[in-house]
């Protein structure tokens, strides 16, 4: 067990429901039904595979199946949020449930990017006959952008982890291991220190492969002078954490060198913009433009980088087109790379809070290219 | 690497497009925009995070983004699967290439279990405003039922790790490890043997907490003469396998063995109602009848099982209210259990083959209670 977990302080979960109702009247719901299952956990603590929640204006009521009746009920209790909690094992008795429920409201929110079009199909035609559906857009994810400071315990926890994970499994690149073995020893040291799993699914790309930005480790052996592409991370309790380090045991030569210090430069100048009211699309343009400068902008595939927390990929997006501004509390990812196929890439990210002046850096682990 | 890995037989993947389009005419659509990543993986062997691929009469188009753009032509190359891959990173430029690709269809599919109500709002609005959208119902999932030899022999080779891997760490239980410390084992052992992951969540539920279906593991200490309910699988080339056991170093005493001989008993019950041509409800009833003799209906508080593939849950549901009716080359889980809450739980599963006359157990670990 890390110390990095040795003191998580309390959420206020039972607090965020009052937030959530204050958007109610400008977003013109009564209500509104979430289904989508880390909002529901954000909201009251649960964090079982199956379960909605319909938030009214004054009461919640959570339904489940028959799996996780104790578990609800442990967790709501413990979370200290007031919903009803109803266990019904059929679609239909859910559905009889919250019809019930909801029956007062005329117009009751639906989450647009939360529901499939097969529910809201349903809803509409058998489940909330009544009612207007109202298609909402992240209402509850635009509540999770500002992290609590115990959010942010929880994700330092994870950064702190991975950084541990990657100060034991680095120096065995020496070894000439395959990218399995690397993705695996990461994984394990990571589990070994209290981490519940991996946020993604780990990226161990070498030499040619460095050109695939989300390539699965293979059977590769890495070889000494290959750079070697590192896109990992863990979740505690519930938090992930996300960081890239491209390395090399062995030197591999002044191209890649040079292909390195310009990703390198451009993550730093990526990092430095990153503050309290500054425009996402000039945090990526801050890294584009040193990557353009070298020669590499088409080689730069992806945006710089996205919000992180109960999700690995969630509010805001970094990137050209995005229109949002970072706040105080926010938690993003600052990672551009070059990826040149058929020779192989380069990306260095880290996960940062937004402070008012600047960004805290929450994955340490150092940026040296060569082992 | 396990012996089971040794040579995975080729897969189809090409032919299998003829067969979605056999269904477009009593579907009354023209073509079928496949949204949802497991089924764009089995038409077109693309194991990425992004993409969408519109199937028309005599043509596919695939389009993704800039990190998937090397890892698309090498998959579909490999699979030879003739799909006109286009890569662009923003949605207006992929919005622009599926428009003008299915400028000429009417009738456009779009996966209503695959869409999110926002996609489709946008769809309608922006991507395809001239035709008609048809809320299609399981296309492809219903041509994933029945699996080809060459998938029941990856869902067999992750089944044969599972098994080898229960068989190292089982005997470890006598030495008091953690829940976590065993999940984390299991994982390990299966990775080892050339899994790329597990296919769910491992649970490891002790003592009590095998009461929750859906337990997560914990820090807890395993004692001696506590059943320990042991639910997990892992992946292979993307097919999954899954299997419980429920073990107990030392006796629990003659009422958890009460209580696993009558779920190993509906197991069995339920195996045996497996055969093509049988109905899922019928299954589920074979189990759920024994159960009931021994007064513990209430305490089987989930479905009997449900099909296995590129989804850890996919068709058909095998439960009281499904109205399925297995076919030869399905896989399927039979899966019944007891919960009893503040005292504990047992379930057996295994995953199975359906056949002509029955069913082919994948997952061989012994059904023995005592260690």
């Amino acid at each position: 067990m890390s110390a990095a977990l040795a003191e998580l302080p309390p959420m206020g979960v039972a607090g965020r429901t009052a937030r959530l109702r204050a958007r109610f009247e400008p977003e013109h719901v009564d209500a509104l039904l979430v289904t989508r299952l880390p909002n529901v956990r954000y909201l009251t603590g649960f964090t079982g595979s199956a379960g909605i929640l319909l938030v009214g204006p004054d009461d919640m009521v959570f339904v489940t199946d028959g799996r996780y009746a104790e578990q609800a009920t442990d967790q709501l209790g413990a979370a200290d949020v007031p919903a009803r909690i109803e266990v019904r094992a059929s679609q239909s008795g859910q559905r009889d449930v919250m019809r019930d429920a909801a029956a007062a409201y005329l117009r009751l929110g639906l989450e647009a990017h939360g529901v499939t079009w097969a529910q809201q199909r349903a809803f509409a035609a058998e489940w909330f006959v009544g009612a207007e559906l109202v298609a909402t857009e992240h209402l509850v994810e635009d509540l999770r952008r500002v992290k609590e400071p115990a959010e942010v315990a929880r994700i330092q926890a994870a950064c702190a982890i991975a950084d541990e994970a990657l100060g034991v499994v680095a120096p065995r690149l020496a070894q000439g291991p395959t990218e399995r073995d690397v993705a695996l020893w990461l994984e394990l040291e990571m589990r070994d220190r209290g981490a519940t799993g991996t946020s993604f699914d780990t990226i161990v790309a070498s030499g040619p492969n460095g050109a695939k930005p989300h390539a699965r480790p293979s059977g590769r052996a890495i070889e000494a002078g290959e750079p070697v592409v590192i896109d990992f991370g863990c979740v505690v309790d519930g938090y992930c954490s996300d960081m890239t380090r491209t390395l090399s045991f062995g030197d591999p030569g002044p191209d890649a060198r040079r292909m390195f210090d310009v990703v390198r430069n451009a993550q730093q100048s990526g990092r430095e913009a990153v503050k309290a009211r500054a425009d996402c699309a000039q945090v990526d343009k801050a890294c584009r433009d040193v990557i353009e400068a070298a020669g590499w902008g088409d080689a730069f595939v992806h945006g710089t980088g996205h919000g992180v927390g109960l999700e690995i990929h969630e509010a805001p997006r970094v990137a050209a087109t995005a229109r949002d501004t970072l706040a105080s509390g926010y938690v993003v990812t600052v990672e551009p790379g070059v990826y040149l196929p058929g020779t192989g890439g380069v990306r260095i990210e880290d996960t940062v809070v937004v402070t008012d002046d600047g960004a805290e850096v929450l994955t340490r682990f150092p940026k040296d290219f060569l082992l």
